[in-house]
């Protein structure tokens, strides 16, 4: 058998990857879980996770279903086929995922009273794994079976891509509003009104708030990688497929990701030696050794497919640009502007909020202009094809991406079970460590997920281009000038939906929370329990009802513009889409993330740490960036997706 | 002669406009100004103004020349000349506006003494016209002038425009850095810190206060218009030149002009007769009276110059646009939406903040619509000719809109004389309520301005176009898509830059009056004086320094892009800049309005009124609103304008 033979059984190996994940997700099964105290409070984080994601999935199966018989309609049975699976994957992944994180944060939790910061770090980082790699197998494996089979009509994988896309937007709309309603509501009432502290077990909305960890930021992330994966990769055949030879081009993106995927696992096994050295070295250097690997294989992968070696500088170009804007995010999050921003509480929390602004606003700037470059680059190597392969580039390596970010919420979660079940200050200073290292990687995650979604969505606006024919989406066509306004609007009145939502999703948790204090006696002397059960079911409630509109908005805009507008309004439309959707979350992440950090900065002691009015002010900038950074902005990564996406399935109907 | 004859004779009728408003000028100075104490303040503001505008036109100045030589090079003289005078054209508006409007204040004050609020009213409306008159007329005689000599080489009338773009820009952000950090400065210090009320004489920073509020809302608004206004008729022409018979295209926007003046002057004399309605009828109904007479008018120009009427219902969607965009932002700085988010105080700042601006992003929809659905039927009716006549129909009668909009400061300014001068409640309600209804007419004054901003923008556009004889701006090819998202990144920093501005501004003006409330003795007991002129130079100086480099990029920019990746990319640019430009000025002004306004609800007595927490989390909503409302906001107006006019001057030179 040749190479290009064996390709197209490349599914088998997403399955063997799979199989992986699952090992690993009983593997940790098997590490100790704590006394009782914490098995319970582990098991309300983790029932209450699992009954978020079910009700979730069931309204997305409702939207699925609906979908695919208007898919049948319009196009065949194996396009609704594709966009089923592709659909299920997104929400096994997620399933998947979500069990890891949580069996895993209680453990991490024992693991840092048994065997200190390595042993919790292990444990939390293979938490982890189990959800990066479930989405890079199930990538794989769906993918690849779609292009086993359809190798000669691309056309029916795009299907795929946007079941992906459809369950992403949900999961990170609805995700997004869980968590920040169940963080406002729980500090609001907890932390300013009763005056207990953070993850006090006595406030009702404590579990709702560990459990929107989870449910934002490693479902609603992991859903969102999974669309921009998945999303570049069939980009890629969709342009190669207009290319000669069409099954070389076609084939390598799946190449890619195959190679992708074991170096992935090998980063993950590599904990094994790197574990000696500080947390934040493991997680980075774990990233660098599969991205090492990553190259390496790719590079022979070109040179035997395309013999020229042109594309490899393309993916190069794309993991190198995930990086810089990682880092770009990083200075801005992390580095001298949040002292900066830190001081200017100084002349209260008004000064804060419009500097905070300014910051997020100044962010913006490297990495359009890296984006740019990497346009520019790719396209001057390997036109449409290279931007395409900039994107599989930067998400090849994803399996070990997706483990460090879920890392993350993993760590904050083994950190509030060990508040919530007394384990003393020795714990606790572990657990905070492992933290605060989660928070780094998660804010260059998030750069990532930003570079990546906007890769994706041009390479997707590519085939998109290539697939309806178009010789050209001309601005001096006044059509393609207003579907380009519409389009630049669409991510405007997402922020405003997403952000409206989780003040009013938050607003009946503390009408909640206030009741369960008044009424339940007992409560604030700990001796009566709270009902966090019912907290659960009404933030999991308000964040299903109110990503309906956002989510049905963003499949069916496209579909009007370019029904009524026409083909050629609907690619101005992507653009405008594009430009204001990376543009804004850029802004709003960074602006939310340099907001928290200066907030942790006053609390390490700096301009007289907690209780002070500095303190206080920024509170007020974080509080205020919460929603923007994990609600809002990532929303929009979404909706420049699956917006393109939609466009690129439904493209026949508008030609 | 004929009418066509006629038309290139227009600029006299500007020049006598010019004269009405000088004449009207001395008409005003001659009404009574009050006591020593009003006179000697309201000397230091006038004087304070004309400082800084002196300051700043010499700045200004030296651009000009180094620009002036820049053309000829390139150019010609031609174009150089016409460059130069519409500089001067803007300067010299701004210059007569000015003085009209810091003489006006006092003597309405005394008015409100002597004749009650009629009197005080149209003494503040007279002193609006003198801004508004000159800037029509002005309009008028350069245009007019320019296009007398030049009608057969129009591409000089661009360099017209290119001039009164560069002013504008400098007015605008270097008046709003002032006014928004003499404001922060001076409140920070005084009301916060030395708890002493607004506009009290013992505050260093309270003359540079109202100094701000003339060179920000009367100069910074006027210079703002003022390119709109020949940004639009310029368009019109460069149009009109391609299509046939030209002569009949072109002459059109300047009889329209013409109709516009006359019918503003009539608008101002309407004051006489509706002086006894209420204050907010007035400047509504003299708008309205005006508007339809120029409907009227423009109906007959175009059925004698074109003889099909489908370019009047161009112009009148472009009225009624500009109409719909101020009604629809209206609603949302003033209307339901604003109780709303006066009562997101009760439950603290940050809600206040993430509501506000869910606020902002939301009313983006509305106007946005508005200007695609202007662009959809404009374009129908008369292809990209009718795109630039809606922008023309929209700012014909900018004489009576400008005269309404600069009496927001007079009437502003007349009742912080009437507090400094301490002339008792009976002066001050009466200044509070023409304030009031001030404040309204400039929440529609800036829809407006942002309605103009977005079709001038895009009709220089479509100007541009026809200029460099582009079939297409192609967004498949992927220079067009790195201009347009190098484009949209513009108005983005152009927002950080204006609001790290504002903050470092502001800092060294609370560092000043810090200073002198220590070092000046007797100070806070009202028996030693503040160094006003201190304050004024600190603050002046800190914003001319400020614009410098949003100023310059903005010319740069445009320039860099044609040369580096050619006209077609910066087609793209164009387009991405003008989309996000409008958005986030939609957005910010409006979210800064609705804060403004909440805060005001919450003083008149709603949810407890002042003093209460409620109206302390509104305070910090106001203070976060104003350099976005006042600043970063009306900057993208000019913004996008100036680079799509450096666009259109230059452009003979990317093809």
């Amino acid at each position: 058998m040749t190479l290009l033979e064996i390709i197209p059984h490349s599914y088998i190996l997403g399955i063997l990857g799979l199989i992986f994940a699952v090992l690993l997700y009983h593997y940790i099964k098997r590490y100790p879980k704590g006394n009782d105290l914490m098995q319970e409070i582990a098991e309300s984080i983790h029932s209450g996770s699992m009954i978020f994601l079910k009700r979730e999935y069931t309204f997305i199966f409702i939207f699925v279903v609906i979908v695919f018989f208007v898919l049948w309609k319009a196009f065949n049975i194996n396009t609704s086929l594709a966009f089923l699976t592709g659909a299920a994957c997104s929400m096994l992944a997620g399933f998947i995922g979500m069990k890891g994180s949580t069996r895993a944060a209680v453990r991490s939790t024992q693991g840092a009273i048994d065997g200190g910061a390595p042993q919790a770090l292990t444990i939390a980082f293979q938490g982890g794994a189990v959800m990066g790699i479930s989405v890079a197998a199930l990538g794989l494996a769906g993918v690849g079976l779609f292009f086993f089979f359809f190798t000669k009509n691309p056309e029916i994988i795009n299907g795929f891509a946007m079941g992906a896309s459809s369950v992403a937007l949900f999961a990170r709309v609805g995700g997004g509003i869980y968590t920040k309603s169940a963080d406002v509501g729980a500090d609001l009432v907890g932390k300013v009104e009763a005056g207990i502290p953070e993850d006090d077990p006595r406030n009702p909305g404590v579990i709702a708030d560990n459990v929107g960890d989870n449910i934002g930021d490693t479902a609603g992330m992991g859903a969102d990688l999974f669309e921009s994966y998945v999303g570049s990769v069939i980009a890629s055949i969709a342009i190669g497929a207009t290319m000669t030879p069409h099954i070389n081009y076609m084939s390598l993106p799946i190449l890619l990701i195959a190679i992708g995927l074991v170096c992935s696992i090998i980063g993950v096994f590599s904990i094994n030696i790197l574990k000696k050295f500080s947390p934040q070295s493991v997680l980075r250097n774990s990233t660098y050794i599969s991205g090492l690997l990553f190259l390496i294989g790719a590079f022979f992968a070109v040179k035997f497919l395309l013999t020229e070696l042109n594309v490899f500088w393309a993916v190069l170009s794309g993991v190198l640009s995930g990086v810089l804007i990682g880092l770009e995010s990083e200075y801005f999050t992390s580095g001298p502007p949040v002292k900066n921003l830190a001081k200017t509480t100084e002349s209260g929390s008004a000064t804060t909020i419009i500097t905070g602004m300014a910051l997020g606003f100044q962010s913006t700037i490297l990495p359009l202009l890296t984006i740019a470059a990497t346009i520019y680059v790719s396209y001057q190597l390997a036109n449409l094809y290279g931007i395409a392969l900039a994107a599989v580039g930067m998400l090849a390596t994803i399996g070990i991406v997706m483990s460090t970010d879920s890392y993350g919420p993993i760590a904050d979660n083994a950190g509030g079970i060990a508040e919530m079940s007394k384990l003393g200050p020795e714990v606790r200073k572990i657990t905070d460590k492992l933290d605060a290292s989660g928070n780094t990687t998660a804010a260059i995650g998030k750069g990532f997920a930003i570079g990546s979604a906007a890769l994706t969505a041009l390479a997707l606006f590519s085939a998109y281009q290539k697939t309806t024919n178009l010789d050209s989406i001309n601005l001096t066509n006044v059509q393609t000038v207003i579907g380009l306004l519409i389009g630049a609007l669409m991510p405007f009145a997402m922020a405003s939906f997403t952000l409206n939502a989780v003040g009013r999703a938050a607003n009946k948790m503390v009408v909640e929370i206030r009741r369960q204090f008044r009424e339940i006696k007992g409560l604030m002397e700990g001796k009566a329990k709270p009902d966090s059960d019912r907290c659960i079911d009404i933030v999991t409630r308000g964040a299903l009802v109110e990503m309906i509109l956002p989510g049905l908005s963003a499949v069916i805009m496209p579909l009007l513009v370019g029904l009524i507008l026409g083909a050629e309004a609907l690619g101005g439309f992507l653009a405008g889409a594009t430009a204001t959707g990376v543009l804004l979350a850029i802004y709003m992440s960074n602006a939310g993330a340099a907001w928290d950090n200066a907030k942790k900065w006053i609390e390490e002691g700096n301009l007289g740490g907690k209780g002070t009015d500095c303190h206080a002010a920024s509170v007020i900038g974080d509080t205020v960036g919460d929603p923007l950074k994990d609600t809002a902005g990532p929303s929009m990564n979404i909706l420049i997706k699956l917006m393109a996406v939609v466009s690129l399935v439904f493209a026949p109907l508008f030609i």
